[in-house]
């Protein structure tokens, strides 16, 4: 039985799993499970992910929920995946680890929070909230300092100072990815400050290619769509209610 | 040159990679790094780990943080650690990680922001935080749910139906431990509920005793000074003013 792959596109931990089976020649089944419908709730993926959350996977019949954990097992259970993904030796091994850790309480806390309650939320039925987009907004700022000058301090393309790509980088740039829906402005005024993270950003999707565009298609809609309803809202608004900057509207 | 272990016994993820060490028996220099004193600042420590966070570690010449990556460093580092505490099988040691790499966006995320706005605040020259507390309510009570109904729902008396604990009962159990410095009204309200997590809390100290206990000795101290200060405020109010439930004073 092929390995199955419980995602959204839309999610971009579910990315970074659908590009590292790509990228290594796994064979997967991908079946959507679409959020915007909350089809994560739905009694059968309960079954399969009783955390209602993706991406999930089953591999045979062993389920597995968490796109870090799912990666680490795949770059282990599956024969011929190069050491760089997820590095063997013990000391390399435990930096990638304690990155991916930081990832979810710092960048990951930012960004998807900022992204939703600046863009996605009427998507989910909810409200736009300045409060909440404030408030990550200065965890993802910190967290694009710290990846700045911490994580990207070393020579070396890659994080830790790598020469090739870990399931860090894979899971870190998913999730900044994730900026491309915002205005174009908002997304310019927070991560163009940070050059290396910038360059760290296209020498990850180039080592990825084709698989990285070809995974992300659907959010380049996505951005389409939400540019095209902020330009709707724009023109509709009488000339003085207009501002430059779209965030400040929210 | 010894393990040195950069922590502050206050802060839960710190504690457990202690208890760690002392059940283990690895030898280590414990280097307090006071948060209320906000040591994680300084130049030295930045020296340490960048991320200006507790736990951190030294092994030789190898630094390291995040709580988790550290636990799983030293279990596989150091000789003789019993295969229980991370497993090497590829499956059980997914399923470790899923527990772990969830932790930080559920339990862990409503746990410390509940008991940060709501008693700790204070302690950091902040306000204490209705708002922020009543949004980490609903975290940390899904969060106990999914415990209770998910990850200790099999036979077996720790997470994953496992007959021996793991890193991720220590990370976990450690974590809610921090609820000991609640009103105990609050405490029983939010938790009581849960009677598998309780029982599994207890457990969990059981087969991590005395070193447990011993670690949490600053806890339980902090838990008497709190409690104190809430029966002053209580019996300097007006009659009138005294409300049962402490947490609605907030």
């Amino acid at each position: 039985m092929a390995l199955k792959l419980y995602v959204d596109r839309m999610s971009q931990p579910s990315r970074a799993v659908i590009i590292f089976c790509k990228l290594n020649g796994i064979d997967f089944e991908e079946v959507r499970i679409n959020l915007s419908k909350r089809e994560q709730l739905s009694p059968e993926f309960k079954e399969i992910n009783p955390m209602k959350q993706v991406p999930a996977i089953m591999d045979g019949r062993f389920k597995l929920s968490e796109s870090h954990a799912i990666l680490k097992y795949l770059a282990c259970a599956f024969p011929g995946i190069a050491d760089h993904w997820y590095p063997a030796d013990l000391y390399k091994r435990a930096k990638v680890d304690s990155v991916l850790d930081w990832h979810h309480s710092n960048l990951r806390r930012g960004a998807a929070a900022y992204v939703f309650s600046t863009v996605l939320a009427p998507s989910f039925g909810l409200t736009l909230n300045p409060q909440a987009a404030a408030e990550a907004e200065k965890v993802l700022l910190t967290s694009l300092a710290k990846i700045e000058s911490v994580w990207l301090q070393k020579k070396g393309q890659f994080l830790l100072g790598s020469g090739q790509p870990s399931i860090a980088d894979l899971s870190l740039v998913c999730e900044l990815m994730q900026l491309e829906v915002l205005d174009e402005k908002d997304r310019e005024r927070i991560i163009g400050p940070y050059k290396r993270v910038l360059k760290w950003i296209d020498d990850t999707k180039n080592a990825m290619q084709p698989h990285f565009q070809e995974v992300h298609v659907i959010l380049f809609k996505a951005k389409e769509r939400f540019h095209k309803q902020r330009s709707a809202v724009g023109s509709s608004l009488p000339q003085s209610s207009r501002k430059p900057d779209l965030h400040s509207k929210m």
